[in-house]
């Protein structure tokens, strides 16, 4: 694996991104005779069962923009993504979406059962500290629990929630999706960027960009949901209106949506100015996230 | 804070630790203005809502008995409390054991709700690492996250399910509760150990000490629970049984499991044996471990 063998355009990156970090996955997952198989196979069920790779190609994009080698990243990189399936398969629960499918597959409490979904959930979650510990350091671990815990995803998770049914104004719904969304974004840019060696600077640009990108790709997320087909999907279309989740087309209707994930597309674009290498990428991934919805 | 001031026998120590420990966790769960509220609430309310703190004190003194300060191991103390409490939470739920009561008080789903209670455990599970990357560094967290992963915790939480309504063997009874509960009590003896700088021999005399005081205290929690009154233990007695749960007392009787329990507890004697300090109290402590169910 060497860089002259990745592809320069985006999609062609993000495919050999998502190769690579798929087959660390794999590695990482694979099951000794004395490990419990149902829990090993619900983990892989879960993790496995496809997703564009996003984050990962986050976290190895990070790090080669700052110097570093991909291969030193791709541990940390299986790590982010399980965790963003720990946090999917606990999602997914009754008690939280109660969503029966998920990248058109059935959920992994579905498949399984509620109690391997709970457990599925944080053996991904503890096993991915495992990997950050051994291949990002105590700074990554440090970092991505604090972007996963109560002031990101968990916070941003429980406020969801407690949203649902009642009206929220634009500003409590770009909370929400700065902590449930954009927060394992920003993690998955500075895990990245600290396993490269990444300056306090770079780390600064890397949060920002992560940050506005996150929010963009909330919000056109939100946008699909309300326009795109169950196909496209991947589970049933129209299911945040039906919950009454707090989200931007239902706060101020769909094109003003789409113009502010514009804007924050635009202003990603230039929080990354003066990283030191592969800014063309960021651009290019900044312009791909908003128009997912097209 | 210093050695001068604690307690020399073990109740006098452990009330002690209890009361060094409670208010470091108080003061990692203090609440910012901007935090979740309701997520913030329901954490507190499931560490600080009582329990022996049988594990931090497990850390504590692990890294006095190698030589470290135990105001060194005591943000370590509290993440390992953290993660029990996350494990009795996720237990505790509908899906998984689904017990009202525990400690006396209503279990984290039955006073919020099961949602707030997956997120609580969730967020408990983070902090707590977040934690141990700060004051245990990158081994200490690897360590932790591999006691608490498919090969400790969360297999023998798997394993226990599966195990509800079948015949088992003692060596599966004996596999689950390895796994289950010694893991979390190696996990915290090693955490304090590498905090106060062990030896690897020292590393394998506090793991083969956790080892058996942890399978000697599953024994006698199992027996309580077949003996002891709803008082006693501050949920239904019998549970166990109506769950035809795998225990010792239910696959060879109560007379051979106190048995079995004695045994243990003098195997962790002898490992701890050639420990630099405090071996009068793991003596002490495994002797205690085996008193509960007089």
């Amino acid at each position: 694996m060497n860089s002259e063998t990745k592809p320069a355009d985006l999609a062609g990156y993000l495919t050999w991104c998502k190769t690579q970090v798929d087959a660390t996955i794999d590695q990482y997952l694979h099951v000794p005779e004395y490990r419990e198989e149902r829990l090993a196979e619900a983990m892989r069920y879960a993790v496995l069962g496809g997703g564009k790779r996003l984050r990962p190609a986050l976290v190895l994009l990070a790090c080669e923009s700052v110097g570093g080698r991909v291969e030193d990243a791709l541990p940390a990189a299986a790590a982010i993504e399980m965790i963003h399936t720990y946090s999917l398969v606990h999602d997914d629960l009754p008690c939280m979406d109660d969503d029966d499918y998920r990248r058109g597959r059935l959920t992994v409490h579905k498949k399984f059962d509620e109690a391997t979904a709970v457990l599925t959930g944080n053996a991904l979650h503890a096993l991915a500290f495992e990997i950050l510990a051994d291949h990002g350091g105590a700074r990554a671990v440090r970092e991505v629990a604090h972007y996963i815990g109560t002031e990101g995803i968990l916070g941003g998770q429980m406020d969801d929630l407690l949203a649902e049914d009642t009206r929220t104004s634009l500003e409590q719904v770009s909370f929400i999706h700065l902590r449930k969304t954009a927060s394992l974004i920003i993690a998955s840019l500075r895990a990245g960027g600290i396993i490269g060696g990444a300056t306090s600077e770079d780390l600064d640009r890397l949060s920002r960009y992560g940050r506005d990108v996150g929010l963009a790709f909330q919000i056109v997320d939100d946008i699909l949901d309300e326009v795109g087909s169950t196909e496209q999907l991947g589970k049933p279309a129209g299911s945040d209106r039906a919950r009454q989740k707090a989200t931007y087309p239902g706060t101020v209707g769909i094109e003003k949506s789409r113009e502010r994930a514009r804007e924050f597309a635009e202003s990603a674009k230039q929080a990354i100015d003066g990283i030191p290498d592969r800014r063309e990428t960021f651009v290019a991934l900044a312009d791909y996230v908003i128009s997912r919805d097209r």
